[in-house]
């Protein structure tokens, strides 16, 4: 090819890789952007990345790095600017493949996290770490939810968005159906919750934590059909907890049990 | 007074709640705003109100539950928007006096929850949050951190911030020192710490979990200087927690033995 030739094939992928920050070309593309070099380096053997663009002064660092097959662009800092979300992607932004697991294949056994509907980006990264931390089989997001390769979320999950299997757009009918097949409990987190989460048993089958909306929690018609509901002791005079605190608190909770 | 005189006075309080958006503002008239029903009605029975700025279709939820004391102005609505931080105050902002405890006060019994330093505004009202529900002694945060009247710290604490007693910009000489004389521990929280969060003793002086900051955690001066240093299980691939998703489990499970 000629230089040129090259050039014009690079501004393609520029553009292709810019036209990611939208959920729609996401969507549709198959592809989304890990920026920075938490988020790539936690790709690094997890078979998703396509392509990285690097600036001049970090490329080095990468060459040598990178599966094969993984082509290297390097851009100008202005490019590669325009390519990333984040102010500081330390010179570094990759394209990924979205992967997505069938429900079948995270139930039944060890512990799986799953949001009715999380609509805050960074939120929905923060769960996809916990998930990641426990060693949890996956994590569930229900239809409405935000999508989890939004770049505030990839950027939460700090690298771990790649470990974890996601399955998305699972309804509460899909979800508790999948349980009940294989016997997996599904645990409710709620305020009004009558079992202690310290108290919850965990069997062989493992166990479901689920969490509601950041706004709205868990719908009653949910509550009513999951196996336990489950709540964090509180002591002062807060009535509740944010999503993320609850959920961690809980899901650790079941996780030691799950290990046991 | 005549009509006139009280559009000009009021025209001038609300100038003045106006300003309260800067920290130096905060700081050098010692009051800060609550916005929203939740925040002002967690504040209700704290003694911290001055006055409350209202539109004319909630004012008639207020005029009653007010304290003894505490002014309502009825303002326009683009006059409300104007003072709040928030785009949805619902009709509601108060301003509220900023409290602070001594140290001294706070330590040698129960839990006590610290942050080395927290620049996240978001972040510091969840940990004021979660102390409330934990029914925490207070929460101390050191030099650097950021405003825990902040409106969006005020937001995060839904209700919580006028609930827990706030010691600020103290610094880990004068915390470590504080908790030895009283023979409380000090708890650090760390990655790479020896005890299983789980497994640490708490006696009848309490405990104190200390949390760093986002982006560098605990310094290594203050780690080798604390009573124990713990630390989460992680049996995934991601190598550490966000700060408010540890602090919140460490917390938890002090909490519950400093309850027993």
């Amino acid at each position: 090819m000629s230089d040129e030739m090259i050039t014009s094939t690079r501004n393609a992928r520029v553009r292709a890789a810019v036209a990611l920050a939208r959920r729609r070309e996401r969507v549709s593309s198959g592809l989304f952007l890990l920026e920075g070099p938490n988020a790539v380096e936690g790709a690094l053997d997890d078979d998703v990345l396509v392509e990285v663009f690097v600036t001049e002064d970090v490329a080095p660092d990468w060459e040598d790095r990178l599966p094969p097959g993984v082509e290297l662009h390097v851009v100008a800092d202005h490019v590669l600017e325009r390519v990333a979300d984040s102010r500081s992607p330390q010179g570094l932004v990759a394209v990924g493949r979205v992967r997505r697991q069938p429900l079948e294949d995270l139930v039944g056994s060890g512990l799986l996290v799953a949001l009715h509907e999380v609509s805050d980006p960074g939120n929905a990264g923060t769960v996809v770490r916990l998930a990641d931390a426990l060693g949890a089989r996956g994590v569930v997001l229900g239809p409405g939810s935000v999508d989890p390769e939004n770049p505030k979320a990839v950027r939460a999950a700090a690298g771990s968005l790649t470990h974890v299997p996601l399955a998305t757009d699972v309804d509460s009918d899909t979800l508790l159906a999948a349980c009940r097949a294989v016997g997996q409990p599904v645990v409710a987190l709620d305020a009004h919750g009558d079992t202690d989460v310290d108290d919850v048993p965990v069997g062989p089958a493992g166990v479901v934590v689920l969490g509601g909306s950041e706004a709205h929690g868990l719908p009653r018609e949910v509550v009513e059909r999951v196996d336990v509901v489950a709540r964090l002791p509180m002591w002062g005079r807060a009535e509740s907890l944010n999503l993320g605190t609850a959920l961690a608190v809980a899901a650790y909770s079941l996780a030691r049990r799950v290990r046991r």
